[in-house]
C-alpha cells in the first residue's frame, strides 16, 4: 500500500469536500428513503470521468462528458430511483436544469456541476422533487454527509460502499475518498455502476484523466457481475488541491498517488462484486503466462463471464473442464497442451491434462466463500486478475421478478 | 419451403444410409442406456464438417477435421457419456482406434470414418466398451435405426431431435435427414452440440463445404442457450448421391438444395433451443435496419446472450430497457434516437423513446411460450434473426448440481 492507510469520512475525508443526502421519493413519492446526494468542493477542482461505452447513453452521462472536457468542476448531484435514460431531448434538458439548480445554490457556473442518475429508465425525471432534492441537499451539506450520500445512491445494493485513505507526503497529508453503488444492472432500473471519488491532492485535469483511465482498467474493468453494461455507468474523480500536496506527471508523488487511487478503486470494485445480486461467493480469476497482459485479461474475463463457470462456482463444483473450455473460446491464442488450472492450492489440470488431484481437495477449495482460480497459459509474461461472483438461483429470482 | 416436404426416417430417409445404436454403459457400466450410434452409407459419400472454434478441441474433432480435408467418408460413429476431450495423445490414439474398428467392420478405409463424442471430459474413453459398441452397432445397422441413434447421442436433452425432408427434382427425389443433440454445454460433460446430416443428393465435397458453411451461419450460429462453446461442437454432412439428383454449383438445383439444407438446419437449431436446459420460453430476436447483416446478427446475439434479457424473458417481464441496453453495448454503431423495440405486436420503444403502449399488452406478449422481439436500428438494410431461451432458476440448478 506504499504508505497509504485507511481513514474515516468517505468522500468528505479529503479537505474541502462536503456532502449531504435527502429523501425525496424520486421513484415513488410514497416511499421516502434517501435518494438524492450532493458532493461539493469548497473550491474549483480538476475533474476526470470514465463513462459507459454503451451506444445508448443516459442524459446525465452526456452532460458529464461535456463537463469533463471543460476539466474543472465543483459538485456532483446524484439521484437513485430514476436513470434519466431513454428520455430524449427532455432528459438532456432535465439534466441541465438539475445542474443549473445546483450551480445556483452553490454560486458556481453550471458547467462545473456534474449529475448522475440510476434507476428506472424511460421515465422522465420528476423535476419538482429533483429540484427540491437539490435544495434540501445544499442546505444540509456537511463534513459528515458521506455515509448518507453512499446510502442515497443504492438501488439493489444491500450495503453502502464508502472508503477513504490517506498518506503523508513531504508537503503534507493527502486523502482520497470514494462512494460507489452497483450490484448488477437491473432494468428497468439498470442499476448501474456509479463511483464518485474525491481527493485533496493537487492534480491537473489531464494527469487526473490519464491516471483514472489506467486505474479503471485495473479495477472496475476487471469485475463482472452479470456482463451487462448499463446506460449510466460513471466513475468521476474531483481533485481540489486543498491538501497542498502537488502531484505532477512523472514524479515519485505521481507514482504513489496513482497506487493509492488504484488501491481505492480495486477495493470499491471488489465491494461491488461481493454485493453482486444473489452472489454467494467471491471469485478471483488470475491468468498468467499469456502473450501479454491484454490477452491475460481477455482469458480471465471469459471465465469470469461464463454462465457455466459461474453456476459451478455457485454449486461449489470443482469443474475445471468448464474453466479450460471458457479459456479455449476466449479468442486468446495458446497451446492447449500447456494449459494449467489451479483451484485454490489444488492443481487440477497441468500441461493440458487432468492431474491425479484428490477430488475432495478440489471440492473443498471450491466450497470456500472466496475462491481463487489460477490459470497458466504457458505462452508468455502476460498476467491479469479479474473478480467475479457466482450465478445463483437468487440472481435469476431477483432479475426475473424485478418489475412484477 | 420451395417444394421440400417432411418425411420419415431421419438420417436413414436418404437412400443408401443405415443406422444403429447400442447401450454400452460408456459413462457408467452399471447404467445401460443407448450411448453408441453408427450412421453409414453403402457407398463413399462427399463429406463436409463445421467444428468448434474453441482452442481446446476434443480428439474426435481433430480426427474429423482430417477426414473432412480428405473429402470422402462412409460412416460416423458417435458416443455419449465421454467427450474424449483434454485426453492428450491418448485421446487421439483412441479416436483413431475407434475409427479403425468401424473401418474394419464396414470394410472401408480408416480415413473415411468420422467419430464424435460428448460427455465427461478429462477421462480416457473406455475403449473396451467403445469397441464393443462399434461391433454391436455394425451388426445392427438398418434403415430404421435413426431414432435410436438420435437417442444414443442425448445427454441432458429431454427429447431426441430427428428430422427428414424430401423434394422431387427433374432427375428424381432427393432427401436430407438429420439427428442432433445439445441442450446447453454441461461440464464436466460439456454436453456439446452435435448434428449429423445425411443426403442422397450428389454434391461435390467442395460445394457441400461451401453450402454447409453458409447454412450453419444462418442456423446453428444464430442460436444461444448459455453462450458457452464446447470443445466438441460438430456438424457433419454426408452426401452419397444415391438419389441420382445432381447438385452442381450455380444451378437452380443448388439453390433449391441449399434452401432445403438451411430449412433442416434451422429446424434442428430451433429444436436445440426449445430443449435448452431449464428453458421455459422460446424467444426469436429479429433485428432490422442495421448497416449490414453482420451488424444485425451482432446486435441480435447481444440480446440473445444477455443474462438480464434472458431472466426478463423467464419472468415474463416486458423489460424493453434491458433490450435497448444490450443492443447499445453490442458494439454495433447506430443512432440511439432511431432505435425501435417491439415485443410481439406491441411497439414499446420508437425513435429512442418509450411509446404510450399499455403495460398489460406488453406483459401479455412477454408471457407467451414463444416470444418475438423486433428491434429496428434505423440505419440500413441489414437484418438477422437469432433464437434464444430464457434463463431460469432451473438452469442454474441443473448446472450447479451437475456433478454433485
Amino acid at each position: 500500500m506504499n504508505g497509504w492507510t485507511g481513514t474515516d469520512g468517505g468522500v468528505c475525508a479529503p479537505r474541502g469536500f462536503l456532502a449531504a443526502a435527502a429523501a425525496m421519493g424520486i421513484k415513488n413519492p410514497a416511499v421516502k428513503r434517501v435518494d438524492c446526494a450532493l458532493i461539493c468542493s469548497d473550491r474549483p477542482a480538476a475533474v476526470a470521468g470514465v463513462f459507459t461505452t454503451n451506444r445508448v447513453k443516459a442524459a446525465p452521462v452526456l452532460w458529464d462528458q461535456g463537463v469533463c472536457v471543460h476539466g474543472t468542476a465543483r459538485a456532483i448531484f446524484a439521484n437513485s430511483g430514476n436513470a434519466n435514460a431513454c428520455t430524449g431531448e427532455r432528459g438532456i434538458a432535465d439534466a441541465r436544469e438539475t445542474a443549473a439548480r445546483v450551480a445556483a445554490r452553490l454560486d458556481t457556473p453550471v458547467t462545473e456541476v456534474l449529475v448522475a442518475s440510476t434507476g428506472v429508465i424511460g421515465v422522465p425525471l420528476p423535476m419538482e422533487r429533483i429540484l427540491a432534492g437539490v435544495d434540501a441537499c445544499a442546505a444540509a451539506l456537511s463534513g459528515f454527509g458521506s455515509s448518507e450520500a453512499a446510502r442515497a445512491i443504492m438501488t439493489t445494493d444491500t450495503v453502502p460502499k464508502e472508503m477513504a485513505i490517506e498518506r503523508t507526503f513531504p508537503e503534507g497529508t493527502a486523502r482520497i475518498g470514494a462512494i460507489a453503488k452497483g450490484a448488477g444492472m437491473i432494468a428497468p432500473n439498470m442499476a448501474t455502476m456509479l463511483c464518485f471519488i474525491t481527493t485533496d491532492a493537487d492534480v491537473s485535469p489531464r494527469l487526473l484523466r490519464d491516471m483514472l483511465g489506467r486505474v479503471v482498467n485495473r479495477s472496475f474493468n476487471c469485475i463482472c457481475v452479470d456482463n451487462d453494461m448499463s446506460t449510466n455507468d460513471t466513475v468521476l474523480v474531483l481533485a481540489n488541491g486543498a491538501s497542498g500536496v502537488i502531484i505532477r506527471e512523472g514524479t515519485e508523488n505521481a507514482r504513489i498517488f496513482e497506487e493509492g487511487l488504484e488501491y481505492l478503486c480495486v477495493q470499491m470494485a471488489q465491494a461491488l462484486v461481493r454485493d453482486g445480486e444473489g452472489a454467494t461467493r467471491f471469485v478471483t480469476i488470475e491468468v498468467t503466462g499469456a502473450a501479454d497482459d491484454r490477452c491475460a485479461w481477455t482469458a480471465a474475463q471469459s471465465v469470469a463471464r461464463s454462465m457455466l463457470c459461474k453456476t459451478a462456482f455457485y454449486g461449489g463444483d470443482p469443474n475445471w473442464g468448464r474453466i479450460a473450455c471458457a479459456v479455449g473460446y476466449s479468442g486468446v491464442i495458446f497451446e492447449p497442451d500447456r494449459l494449467c488450472v489451479r483451484i485454490g492450492d489444488v492443481t487440477v489440470m497441468a500441461e493440458g491434462l487432468p492431474t491425479d488431484y484428490r477430488e475432495a481437495d478440489a471440492a473443498a477449495a471450491m466450497k470456500e466463500r472466496e475462491i481463487h482460480i489460477g490459470i497458466s497459459l504457458g505462452d508468455g509474461p502476460g498476467r491479469a486478475v479479474c473478480w467475479t461472483s457466482d450465478l445463483s438461483t437468487e440472481y435469476v429470482r431477483i432479475n426475473a421478478d424485478y418489475r412484477t
